[in-house]
């Protein structure tokens, strides 16, 4: 089943401990759409500057994403420059240029509005919120959100939260939105402002899915060389996302044997992702190097 | 088969977010003799005082813990005090007070000295040394350390390290110990010190086991209430060695399908040990609780 993402479009510079880019392709909805296109078909939902050039747009070609709701409007690319400390635990951001971004209202192209799977990705809720009403009734919605709109544009985010049924978000966004330190404090929280599941990355400790009576933790797959862990977040919601999409049966309700291994597929693609910079790696990827790598994690999880 | 674990024997006083205690037996050979004993037969090697009555002695009876080795001289006995951050995280240790460990010399009665399983709990690396030496061709030993002695006794924890099989310990002393951030790294870095196997305890976010050709990680069971973390380490490594001594066959190579549930019953005993202050929960259980857990860690963790 078609899977739909908005989210941001960007070129991002980024400084890691094993190096530097000055400028490549990123933003949530790139990793988000790259990831989820080896189990699915993938629709994106952004806006980019005329600086957005064919060698940006063959990132999504090539994947087989399709780019009509790629808004192409005058101006300059969203800009996004971070640095991360020696342990890679600690980010800091050196600039956020919102360029196009500052304005962007997205439009669905009518074919878009009946796509049954929908991701917002990390985007002002109140974009998350207008991207969902031009909707017409999705099988699934899920999204994410950060700290800025945790603190700065509650009331919105809570209209949004209302409308999810899987909010996929990090351990310390977890804890900013539902004021619980303890996580499952935290997702019980979150899930009672409207998201029937709650998905908590926790980075290198990897992902935990909560949900009415039911609890799944995996743990990350111990990687000895990370060169830059931007995008991982998106690129494991792509995963997973794409996952559901492709394996979920239409109209029944959310199957433990389909969020589970779904949870692992989206730890797989988040591994990828941090191995190389930007989408070096995520974007040449097989299916066959996939599906080995799900076959590590079960190997590094398995007891009798 | 039997288990000796030397280590020390405490009065602690322990502030948490949930409460505090003044006074209450502790210790590192506590914690894993009592989490143990559930498992096998283990004998105990410590000091204490005569302020150590029979209601402490208790509590190593009722679990038919051996405390020949137990020696009690005049003074008083080893006692901690600490006190623990709002999120559990942090430990501040806020008294030290070694008393009769100070002088501690331990002398192993002769016939602990064929016990097949030996566990140097965390002490000065010099005092693991001479009970390594009075033991007779011991089947597998393991050990734990910390900080201050990975800083201020090196040379003796290298020598110590040479004649360890298995190395408990936690993440940030693994980190200190090797000098190296990611921990394959460390653990590989730990494993040419000595130990074929290293165990690397992360609290909440669960533990992992690297050995040659091999990584199993399993996380944290999620829980809402945490009362205490003292011991938590101390009862998993119990968990783990009781689970090896009464079920690795003698004379055989460590077996993957028995280490892996080890380190699982391990987790279980950990997650036990912080449910309530001190030894309270961990004294009291029964292996039906025991193995039921074990089943939450399974469903915790399983995917097709």
């Amino acid at each position: 089943m078609r899977l739909l993402v908005v989210g941001s479009v960007a070129f991002d510079a980024v400084r890691t401990p094993r190096g530097a880019v000055e400028r490549m392709i990123g933003g949530s909805a790139t990793y988000f759409s790259v990831a989820a296109s080896y189990f699915t078909e993938v629709r994106v939902v952004a806006v980019v500057g005329d600086d957005f050039g064919d060698e940006h747009h063959q990132v999504f070609a090539e994947r087989g994403v399709c780019t009509e709701g790629l808004e192409r409007v005058p101006g300059k690319t969203f800009f996004w420059s971070g640095e991360y400390s020696a342990d890679l635990n600690e980010r800091r951001t050196l600039a956020t240029d919102l360029n196009v971004f500052g304005n962007f209202e997205p439009k669905l192209p009518p074919h878009y509005r009946q796509t049954p799977y929908l991701f917002l990705g990390n985007i002002d809720p109140e974009l998350q919120s207008r991207v969902h009403r031009q909707m017409e009734n999705p099988q699934l919605v899920a999204g994410d959100t950060m700290n800025l709109w945790i603190e700065s544009r509650r009331a919105q985010l809570e209209e949004t939260l209302r409308k999810i049924g899987i909010l996929i978000i990090n351990d310390s966004e977890a804890r900013l939105l539902s004021g619980e330190h303890n996580l499952v404090k935290a997702a019980r929280a979150i899930r009672a402002m409207g998201p029937q599941t709650a998905v908590i990355k926790r980075g290198d400790n990897g992902a935990t899915l909560f949900r009415d009576g039911e609890i799944f933790s995996v743990p990350a797959l111990p990687l000895e060389e990370v060169h830059d862990p931007t995008g991982a977040g998106d690129s494991f919601a792509g995963g997973f996302m794409g996952y559901l999409a492709a394996h979920l049966n239409p109209g029944t309700a959310l199957d433990p044997d389909v969020l589970r291994p779904a949870i692992v597929f989206g730890s797989v693609m988040g591994s990828f992702a941090v191995e190389r910079f930007g989408l070096e790696r995520l974007r040449r990827l097989t299916r066959a190097e996939i599906d080995a790598r799900y076959d590590e994690f079960r190997r590094l999880t398995r007891f009798e």
